[in-house]
């Protein structure tokens, strides 16, 4: 082919594929997040994105909306077309059929059960581009990758807190630490979670509801757990009729408060050993893609030490509100020299109304990988 | 005059004045900052800036270096010019001398003692202009403001913390929480503040240099406050050929520890009761404008509650280091409600290095002031 072909003219394609796939954020679990368009001769002539698992793929919809002109066209995708028959039809047939003349690929897929899509367009002698825009393509999907990867879901914390390090007040209140704003984007976010978890002692203090309250289409599982179910009969989170809610608990838990949670419809899971590990293992198996741990300090602390954190969002308030003993946003990590504080890499930083928004990944160590198997702390936040 | 005179003309003529005043930062104390132009035709024929107590001020050098050109000309002056013999002349004389023929002023003068040198001009017949760039004249003098309207020496609090709000670990190992870009920018700081205040746990703990590192030419009057004077012998803080150090304590201190320290060079002080506002008000006394709090969280509450701090210096390192009982930047403030925080304004933040640095104004309480006259709260810091 001698036609001019730099890899600037595909930016933009790739980038439209990510904007399609991120329509469905939220709804894709445990499926990534793929859009598709189909370009003939500089022209988009269809498009499409993964709306949900069962539905079609990215791909199939922007064929089907390109009909004749996919032929011989480009077809752009963020992440490498499946050859597998799963609950759809592979991808890769559609693709052959449809005589497209070259498939562009944002990343690869790291599902080993899903690869293969690029070497089989290519022995049906379509030309294949793989890494354009990659970086992005992989961020997009960095929660699918993280599951496929480690068998867990990806886990964002997420706190507030004041510009002096607390969460609350000595006496617990934190009604509100950030503005509206920061409060609508956390809420906008667990849109996009598939769950948002948090310990017994934020039932009691705060009541949350763990909405997206109205920010999304759609509410995130919310997961509570609590050793002993001393929780408070009348909670938000008893109302199922908003969003789902699971309490993960242990077998030595109060029965009768079990049997008050599951009359609400409230799912109850028991797990031998309560954990930030278990329960992760737990979501993955039911499929989640990404986990919101919006609890307090001891949770906190015990998810980081277990691995079930790979990013943070930190909202910081630009006000002092002091107290020796006034919670901050993570508990016991038994660090005692700062040289061993656990850095956070790819960090960025935005104002979010008069908060500041700081995002960052914690940087995966041997020690958090290896927590997973060592026995668990006990849960300060849990055992009560 | 018909000539075409918008007030955008003035604008790089001001920015130019506040240029030049800043080069003297830190060496004026009690002056303010001061820089001037002389511009004749839109050419700057002559500047000068204040450059310490004691010598010229600043619209004399601008006028000896436009010599003859001053007549007609326009001079620019961030401040009002005095028109009080101090140890120099006033300035309003030797402009109306020059036969300067118009002054454009940033800002009049805070001090009653100085002012009078707008009408002194006008009465002169001079064409006087006051307020432009008004906000950046006040910033840049925002130190001398504050001494002059409170009697007080303007305060900072600077702390580092890590995303978790702790600036160090349980075990009070803090080096170091920022990065090299972040510290170079805390010596540089200290550079043009006065003085810099630690407690003795800060001695005990850090042995800090308290130093500009050779980041500026000068480096800030140290200061300790400690009312027990139970201090290691050797610190870098006794080492008063890199810089001077002040001890602030009370009488019933250790006599053999005062003697020791003044043998070495260091100057002590005993106040009746040691407090922030007893402190503040001493280096009032002694000419100061601006001071540097790099205290533990402790003494930095203190110095909030008694209204001896206006701005903070946050800078924030993208790192978790956890810690349920590591401290924080700010002790015992005393408010139990998330909704009693203290608010800063004007608040904005960058990145230094790898951190994030954070800058705005405590918004003045009846609270803080009132508590300037109210007994003072034990300081656990200087209690040792």
């Amino acid at each position: 082919m001698a036609s001019f072909d730099p890899l600037s003219t595909h930016t933009p394609f790739m980038q439209r594929c990510c904007q399609l796939a991120q329509r469905a954020a939220g709804y894709t679990a445990p499926n990534p997040l793929v859009g598709s368009v189909i370009v003939q001769q500089g022209q988009i002539v269809g498009e499409g994105f993964h709306s949900r698992a069962g539905e079609s793929h990215a791909e199939v919809f922007a064929l089907r909306a390109a009909g004749d002109q996919a032929q011989g066209a480009t077809l752009y995708v963020n992440l490498e077309p499946c050859n597998h028959h799963g609950r759809t039809p592979p991808c890769t047939e559609a693709i052959i059929q449809a005589q497209v003349s070259r498939v562009v690929i944002g990343m690869a897929d790291p599902n080993p059960e899903a690869s293969g899509g690029i070497e089989r367009l290519r022995a049906a002698g379509i030309e294949v581009m793989v890494g354009i825009e990659e970086a992005a393509c992989r961020q997009l999907n960095e929660a699918f990758i993280h599951r496929i990867q480690h068998h867990w879901p990806f886990g964002i914390l997420k706190y507030a807190m004041t510009l002096d390090g607390k969460i609350a007040t000595a006496t617990g209140h934190s009604a509100w630490v950030t503005g509206q704003a920061a409060r609508q984007r956390v809420h906008q976010l667990r849109g996009v979670c598939d769950a948002v978890i948090v310990g017994g002692n934020t039932v009691r203090q705060d009541n949350p509801q763990l909405t997206s309250h109205g920010e999304c289409d759609r509410n995130p599982l919310r997961v509570v757990m609590s050793r002993r179910l001393e929780l408070p009969k009348a909670a938000h989170l008893w109302q199922v009729d908003t969003a789902p809610t699971l309490v993960f608990t242990q077998p030595n838990s109060s029965r009768d408060f079990q049997k008050v949670l599951r009359q609400r419809g409230v799912e109850v899971v028991t797990l031998t050993e309560l954990t930030p590990a278990t329960v992760m293992a737990h979501l993955y198996e039911r499929g989640l893609l990404s986990v919101l741990w919006e609890c307090g300090g001891t949770l906190a602390a015990e998810a980081i030490r277990q691995g079930a954190v790979q990013k943070v969002w930190a909202f910081i308030a630009p006000k002092l509100i002091g107290g020796t003993t006034a919670p901050g946003p993570v508990g016991e990590l038994g660090l005692t020299q700062m040289t061993a504080a656990l850095p956070l890499s790819q960090v960025s930083f935005s104002s979010v109304g008069s908060d500041i928004c700081v995002e960052g990944y914690l940087v995966p160590t041997p020690a958090a990988t290896q927590s997973k198997a060592q026995p668990k702390l006990p849960l300060e936040e849990l055992g009560a």
